[in-house]
């Protein structure tokens, strides 16, 4: 494409408002502009990334079984009100009602229509496993729309829906659609991790984030240093390991503890490690108080604890209704003399502790040497905390270290959920009704773009992996007024068309320094520039993700690029 | 793509509120079905084929040198409001709040929300002219949504809009869509016509619509049956043709008609055809009273008197007024003795008659052997009415016929209307600011989807163009529990797929009539048969459109499609 007829326009300065840096670049770089707040239209070069993209994700779901459909924006409540979404999802579901006053959503998701969709036809276990995807607009009315594309309320997604007859079926698809996601982003660019994650309230099974690690991500991931292992820091287990330290159990001591509130503050007034300390945190579980007891250098994991008990709540015990039962506060807590009323259950680590200290329920006072079993008794030790690094992976290889992420993808196994709420039956073998299956699978599409700017940059500039570069090749002709430079550029131009290298072409009436700055904006990975060398036919080839440089004659350069192409 | 794999949910009956037979077929083949009213799922079909129009429309386009952008769906008032439609549009523009209470239209079309994106940047002459194009999700809250996919309320279209810095340059722009229209619509297999349409009220010059002839058409085209002339009726020119009858003007006699209300009533009373009487409708013309007087055969077109005027509004008098000018109501009125408060004027025809009747501006009586110039004189002769079948073409070769049509597309010069309501100028080569001059130009991608099954059915069935199938081959396995036959069906889509044929394999374990009936309400135009004939290597094939049937024996099978594919 001749740059002199399209719509690139690119900026020297970087947006106020842009914080992350695929914003920022991507508006430097002409691909985007901001509509309104989250609203966001792609120009020409971004929709050229978004469509190479999409066709990446299209090929995969293809090559992997998966039918493509396309279900509408508008979705009617009623559909809602089946599963009862209507009322749980919150202001984040944007709803309107049109000229006869029915209600609808603007999809965020789609498991209400695809359900409706195949209720009625998937009636015979012949009929499936099936699994249908869509590449397409949803929208979600985000308080606090930000980063550009990363968080915006008109997005696109890849949604994929499968149905099964029995949970084999289900576990099969989950694989392959995991198997795909892994060849789509390792074909984007993207370095990532699939994490084990929260299936949260949607009453599922298994579930997977997959994660683009990157400075502005929303999400903390452990992963091992050894091996594929990575979970939400939410999700992931903590293995039991430790011993008995072979020390002296020294005899139970109280001590006075004046305006000491925090586990360090105890540390430091009693003279001993943070890890010699234990906490004592009590929630409620849904109606039960429970006290959680963990090492001072431990941060309690609260959806453990809810996982535990089961629960459908978790949150922080009122403190007025704790110092009644218990006899003191927050900061004076700890595990010796708790009323039965209450659970005290501990984290797996507090049973390789010794000598430690705690709070006595009583404020202003702790107890020292301090040992579980001899000075008290704990209903149940679980995993209970959230993993730190440094600590063993959890498959046993290597040791977990941190990252941020951007979730890019998920995938979900959501079992019977809305076929139940939904009636959608099917006749299994025997002729017996059963409720349909299913699993969801989902891709941010325009984050999938975002993340791959928040990797690949550099000096305030993207530099495109080569798949979804907009162009594969940027030829610039540096003075076209001058007939040589220009009748050579137009023959490159053309000859690279005609060997299929999708190439965008400068040719405006710019100056050399105008068009290298716009160059470096725009990011294309391989640069080839006609200037001077002209008069020899000679051009510059510049490889800019590894920064080599050479030049090249006219006639060697399509096989120069056919090898790096 | 498996058949027992993918979701083609055909159905036997037709949907009870199915008109159109676009809607029909589609709906029988699997290909859509409905979520809401006026709002459709495709059907990984009906997504197949929606790929393939979209695809051709992308090539073309990207052909004509447009640049493709995707901009968003949600739409800020403020937009709206800087060009006055968020008032103008009526309930058919979907508007909704977000959280925030700020409001928003879903988008019916993007004229705001483009010349927004560029007021900024295209500020130069230089970079001038441009055309961006997308392929979008519309909406528009159609107060009576029905046949299908024709007039939905959630649909796809490609829109483009172009900006330049004079008319001419707009001029050759239009015509370049034109062209890549013309291309479009033939590739996609259509009967086609580029009309001359009106502009509406939306301030702009030229415009033209594509038509596909269709029975079920809500427009009626008057075209040439010997040249490339068409137009929507309202617009089409009359010629000014005829001669004054060489026969002698008889006395003027006014006669007493009772009872006569219509041309017809006064035909048949007096003993003479239509075209024998004058008619007189008096319209009000912003604030003019004026008389339009016309042959009785011919209906007035009042957008023509409208034009005429160049009149914000024409409507019918009232007739109580009428009747208190002219001293007589609606059946009997004439163009002798009218009063000079009230304009007369006629339809170029009546320059040519001799000896007609007319009403007498006195009710139950009508005038006889009227002739124009001796017995009444009018303001202006011009074409005032609508063309008729029959009529020459108004290029001045053949006669105009009729046909019903489906609007697929429109092209548009818009002028200066938005860029000077939203401040979009560039500077032109003397350094003044100038209105960006602008063209928009619309397809209905999904309505060409539907305006192909209109034109391309058979027994109730559709029959895809080539072009646009979502499969180019039917393979069918009749017996799949047989060896022979299915051992060949599956080596038959292996080797299929090999060659890059698109192929829809029915491997299902259903029973032959099923797999015929079903194969024919799919409708792609290829089927080969893998029955019997399997044992000596051979299969049926059957190309649907033109019923051609052979056997071919599996090696020389890709070669006799070849040559059709």
């Amino acid at each position: 494409m001749r740059q002199s007829k399209t719509f690139i326009p690119t900026l020297r300065e970087v947006p106020a408002d842009a914080e992350a840096i695929s914003h920022q670049l991507l508006v430097k770089g002409g691909y985007i502009r901001q509509t309104a707040s989250g609203i966001y239209s792609y120009l020409p070069l971004g929709t050229k990334v978004l469509r190479k993209v999409e066709a990446i994700i299209r090929e995969e779901m293809d090559r992997s079984g998966a039918s493509e459909m396309l279900m509408p924006a508008l979705q009617p409540a009623e559909l809602w009100q089946e599963t009862g979404r209507w009322k749980v999802y919150g202001p984040e579901l944007m709803r309107m009602h049109d000229r006869n006053n029915r209600q609808f959503a603007l999809g965020p998701t789609h498991e209400e229509v695809t359900t409706s969709l195949v209720r009625d036809e998937l009636n015979s276990y012949k009929k499936l496993p099936l699994t249908v995807y869509q590449i397409q607009t949803k929208f979600r009315d985000e308080q606090r729309p930000r980063f550009g594309l990363l968080r915006g309320r008109e997005f696109i997604m890849k949604d994929a829906y499968s149905f099964h007859a029995d949970y084999e079926s289900l576990d099969e698809a989950y694989k392959t659609m995991s198997d795909a996601y892994h060849r789509i982003f390792k074909r984007v660019g993207l370095n990532f991790r699939a994490v084990v994650a929260d299936s949260g309230a949607m009453g599922g099974k298994d579930t997977h984030e997959f994660m683009a690690l990157a400075s502005v991500g929303e999400d903390t991931i452990a992963f091992s240093d050894s091996s594929d292992y990575a979970a939400n820091i939410e999700m992931a287990e903590v293995l039991d390991q430790g011993q008995k330290p072979d020390t002296e159990a020294l005899p139970l001591e109280k001590v006075e503890t004046p305006n000491v509130k925090t586990m360090q503050q105890a540390a430091d007034y009693l003279g001993h490690t943070l890890e010699e300390g234990l906490k004592a945190v009590v929630f409620k579980v849904d109606e039960q108080l429970v006290m959680v007891i963990a090492r001072g250098d431990h941060d309690i994991n609260d959806i453990k604890v809810k996982n535990l008990y089961q629960a459908q709540m978790v949150e922080l015990a009122d403190e007025a209704e704790v110092k009644e039962l218990l006899g003191a506060g927050f900061g004076s807590l700890g595990p010796i003399h708790v009323p039965e009323a209450v659970d005290v259950i501990a984290d797996n680590s507090v049973k390789y502790v010794a000598n430690v200290s705690c709070g006595a329920n009583e404020d202003g006072y702790h107890f020292k040497n301090v040992n579980p079993e001899r000075d008290f008794q704990v209903k149940q030790y679980a995993d209970l905390r959230f993993i730190q690094a440094g600590d063993a992976s959890p498959d046993g290889q290597g040791t977990i270290q941190f990252a941020e992420g951007i979730e890019i993808g998920q995938v979900f196994k959501l079992g019977e959920f809305y076929a139940d709420k939904m009636q959608a039956k099917f006749l299994n073998e025997q002729g017996k009704a059963q409720n349909l299956i299913m699993g969801c699978y989902g891709i941010g599409v325009s984050r999938t773009l975002a993340a791959a700017v928040e990797q690949h940059s550099k000096d305030g500039a993207v530099i495109w992996p080569k798949a979804i570069s907009p162009f594969q090749v940027h030829l610039i002709s540096l003075n076209p007024k001058k007939d040589e430079q220009r009748e050579l550029a137009d023959r490159l131009y053309e000859r690279l068309l005609e060997a299929g290298v999708d190439v965008l072409y400068d040719d405006r009436k710019e100056r050399a320094g105008v068009k290298f700055a716009d160059s470096d904006l725009i990011g294309i990975p391989v640069r080839v520039t006609v200037g001077k060398l002209a008069a020899n036919g000679e051009v510059e080839v510049k490889f800019r993700d590894t920064e080599q440089e050479a030049i090249s004659h006219e006639n060697d350069l399509l096989d120069q690029l056919a090898s790096y192409l």
